[in-house]
């Protein structure tokens, strides 16, 4: 481990409370040097599969001996357990609800269940583990703490995972789960499925309001003000309208259906 | 003081403007090696005791020798002074007008109004005192300037607080002082308090539409939907609704009542 | 260079997303040792003026050596050219199209098109030259690559300036270019141009629906609630309601006209 480990934080908490900067003190109070790095704190509320997508898409470029703490926790204070991970050399701490699902779906992990309270802050509250046990764990880990002192490996975490895309002769159906700040719209259909599926074919994108018949390589291929399928920077079908909000303006929601059909 | 300071930053200045950065340019402009740990920049506009409250919650998590500066001053370029205080071998900078009352009301506390004009800005603005004085003055104490040289030492603060819970025999009246990001309702009464008022005694409490009659460890003591009290992570009685948000749900806005009737 | 160089960023990408984090962690796995300042993520989507504005008003307080990194690119993959500028011995980097125009309106500068692709992740996305070509770069620099090999110099940037306030005999004529988080009104009408162009002469002063006949230095030489002029922090006409919300009260949204008219 690094003289000064970083450390990255994503949560629900926001930044109008007091409840993040109650972490780093609580962090900062046990590993002095530690350096952290914001991944999000506007998680929505409770929103376990927005954090998953946001730890895999963020993670994934820092460099080796990271450590991600991940407080995204409706469930606190009940029987879910406190978790951390081991993935490509980088440490993931939170609770094991479902927020790593997508980075221990993609990649090999060894997992630990926290249980020694060693390590954990006294008398912790029952409502704020983020503060009384994930951080502390997070601190320890950035001394140096060795994983298996921190409590006894596990070999499953919980899965909580978006309805897979369905491909068939016909084409690919698949699902909105991202809308970004620009109300750009991210699916789950990877650029390989199309690949495989679609090839040379002619095809139709259906999404909200709007058919598409082409996948392009920039927002200006069509003109402003116009929709525009290509594959974004996580490697999925995204959908925008150049210089506008595809949100608003193709009427769609998180969740929505998108449908490629072959043209036979 | 050690090498590399912490100062934490706490304003209502948001992040959508260059204020923040602009006091951090000019503190690393002093100060090179400073490390910051922003606290909230999302304090309701001039919502002094919202400060407050923020500051108390966060600074007592943060190792010795943490520098505190706290900017919401509504009556910049006025005749409010600006103050430093020293409190449990922590260091506060910012205007003398409430914002420091919670935490200079519940510990012992060291204050110098902060006169020494070498330690600003050259020509400071009047709207502007985070930029041109309070941040040089946090920079020049980083680099150990000691606080006798800032100005000169004062012994009464701006005192501002919200109403205290009152206690009678019928049990306890109290007020909400801050709701978070999850639409938690925070009150202004303490566990003791409601240990020795109400002891072992049958209860009541009412808030806003709803009325609970027990004080619980973990939100999922209720049903999903249902409203919950407990002992929030501050220490004082919470209400929320499990994965709901309870200000909308249960009509709250700050500054409410909640009361805690014994049942004879 | 020195050892732990402090990277700002500004861009439009939120905070909800996990764009900046990718940015971050790319610039980490490449200089372990930067530090981030973040100036602003919440720019307007693609209001390039807006960044030109945090920009200018941030970057003049750091210390020399910084790197700003700003991404506000809504040609993002088209034929805008990526540029690296120094400017009094900060280096800056981002699309060259207009965020750079105020700092390189009113300072001297050095450029380079951004071209030797050594320096850039390998296969660039077209959508996400933040992550992939920006963000390398600045590592880089932060590393100690000379500008030199980056790219090849250049002598002209795209300007792109809000129309320059006008001054005749019967007084100014200027423009709202910024509204605050307070609500406060930022003109781009200078002091001195005031100075210059009113004199001693009694005047009014024209915005959304009130007319103001002073200059004054503090908010609360007027009474609450009433609106104020003054010379704001970045050195030009602001109007603002002391304790309240100028953008609300007064009706006025960025770009409208400011008048200020000699009273003969």
């Amino acid at each position: 481990m690094q003289h000064s480990s970083i450390i990255t934080l994503t949560t629900d908490f926001g930044l109008q409370d007091h409840y993040v900067s109650a972490m780093k003190g609580v962090i900062l109070s046990i590993s002095e040097n530690v350096r952290f790095v914001d991944v999000s704190h506007q998680i929505p509320p409770q929103d376990i599969m927005a954090a998953a997508w946001v730890v895999r898409n963020s993670s994934v470029y820092f460099p080796s001996g990271t450590i991600h703490l991940v407080v995204v926790d409706p469930g606190v204070g009940t029987n879910r357990d406190p978790v951390a991970l081991k993935i490509k050399n980088q440490i993931f701490v939170g609770p094991d609800n479902g927020i790593f699902s997508l980075i221990a779906d993609e990649f090999d992990y060894e997992a630990w269940k926290l249980t020694n309270q060693d390590y954990w802050a006294r008398n912790p509250s029952n409502t704020f583990h983020g503060r009384d046990l994930f951080s502390p764990v997070a601190a320890h880990i950035a001394n140096g703490v060795p994983l298996n002192k921190l409590g006894e490996r596990i070999t499953k975490l919980v899965t909580y995972r978006w309805a897979v895309p369905i491909t068939d002769s016909d084409g690919v159906q698949g699902w909105i789960i991202h809308i970004d700040r620009f109300g750009n719209l991210v699916s789950n259909i990877p650029e390989e499925m199309i690949r495989d599926t679609i090839g040379q074919s002619r095809f139709r994108i259906y999404v909200g309001n709007t058919i598409l018949n082409e996948i392009v390589t920039t927002f200006d291929s069509v003109p402003d003000g116009e929709p525009v399928a290509y594959i974004g920077s996580s490697g999925t079908l995204e959908i925008a309208i150049n210089k506008g909000n595809a949100k608003e303006m193709l009427g769609v929601q998180k969740g929505a259906q998108i449908s490629i059909f072959i043209q036979k």
